[in-house]
């Protein structure tokens, strides 16, 4: 992975703002639960979400787009930040942490690492058949872990963590949640158990498929013939152009 | 109005964390109309929200309320932050803004204020009656502005304006509108009138009336028998502990 904060082998901080960070809570949906991308750093039990720094000649959304591209591969992603970390203990740290994790990367980094950071955090949310995680140059692991099945992260990304799924409950209505999160074609089922896995609660089937097909953004498509006893369920896909004309005024189904 | 970083009558920057402000949008409502608090810089045209900046030992919401308590001199007020203006060319201004507007307060302070900042945006809900508007130190008037009505603002304050109102609008099922907004006891067309101002649209008065009275949040006073005929509207106060339960789950009555 090339990275162009490296220099000499070690991590060349002159052209990043300092004191400022930013932390991406990438979600994706999978087989009935919500996945978050974490890494975990090389040969140690510690465990993050990704995130990285900002030049001092980028815009600081610029530097999440960075982030996500390098972490998943995906180029267009829906991203949004959801709030901005900057209590000033945060991500306190036994002494010596550094020097003892990642002497490799040189004094000047972890000098750099030890001063105060205030971080935004960014909230992701994609299709994971579509993703191709990369680790960063400080984990040997990048990978999908259920968020009810999350280990302990490090410095406060518990609390991110945290703070990026109340987000994503919160703003149901007005984040791209089902065109984000599902494949292309996708069963009334999916979509209301990722509603369900959002929002925590059980929802009613009959009225969950009444009220978002009155919103008319589903497309419902022909069942393929099999020969075999018709059982399978419906597909159906979102109709990108209404859903989106919808989404300004919040797809307010559920409340 | 003392303000420790000042020193020997110039601005002491040394305390302070570079590269980081927050700016307060502070919104009241008042006669069927959201106001919004705006400083006027001394003796100039200019505009703008209060803002402030961070000591290097304090949390970044306590320089939030801080900001707060000088400019409104409350000190329990509903705050949270909004979003955080990242760009890079954000606040870009003709060069010797700062040297003709504000000469008196040194080339230590000018140089620091050249520097790009992040700026978090916090938002504020008061009661108007219960605020005492005072100006900072490089302002001299401090007043609400109807939102219908506002001056050009400088740096990118328009922006952090419009985003303080679209995230009022879009959280308003989460956010303690009528509780911090309104007077302690308030007429059922009062509390309409805000949400109609919050949301720009006209809701139906039977409708609204049905779903809010449902809730079971609000306390009906009895009238005052004046003698006269009596067509004075209900009053209602707000059931807090019934309010504030209902407000982590969303007060969820208008979609």
């Amino acid at each position: 992975m090339t990275n162009i904060f490296f220099k000499d082998n070690k991590v060349d901080v002159k052209g990043l703002i300092p004191g400022q960070s930013i932390d991406c809570v990438i979600i994706g949906f999978d087989q009935h639960e919500l996945k978050i991308l974490l890494l975990k750093w090389k040969n140690k039990e510690l465990w993050s979400v990704p995130g990285g720094f900002i030049y001092k000649n980028d815009d600081m959304d610029s530097a999440a787009v960075r982030v996500l591209k390098n972490r998943t591969g995906l180029d267009f992603l829906f991203l949004e930040q959801f709030y901005t970390f900057g209590n000033c203990n945060r991500g306190k740290l036994e002494p010596g942490f550094w020097e003892e994790n990642i002497p490799e990367f040189g004094s000047d980094f972890i000098d750099w690492l030890k001063q105060r950071f205030i971080s935004t955090g960014y909230l992701s949310l994609v299709d994971i058949a579509k993703c191709n995680p990369v680790p960063d140059f400080i984990s040997d692991v990048c990978e999908w872990i259920s968020v009810d099945n999350l280990p302990k992260l490090i410095f406060d990304h518990d609390l991110i963590v945290k703070k990026a799924l109340s987000h994503i409950k919160i703003q149901i209505n007005y984040l791209p949640i089902g065109i984000s999160l599902l494949p292309k074609k996708f069963t009334m089922k999916s979509l209301r158990n990722l509603y369900e896995s959002i929002l925590n609660r059980s929802l009613d089937r009959g009225n969950f498929q009444k009220k978002i097909l009155k919103l008319k953004i589903l497309i419902r498509h022909e069942k393929q013939l099999t020969g075999a006893a018709n059982k399978a369920p419906y597909l159906y896909s979102f109709d990108k152009a209404k859903y989106k004309s919808l989404l300004d005024e919040g797809i307010g189904f559920i409340n």
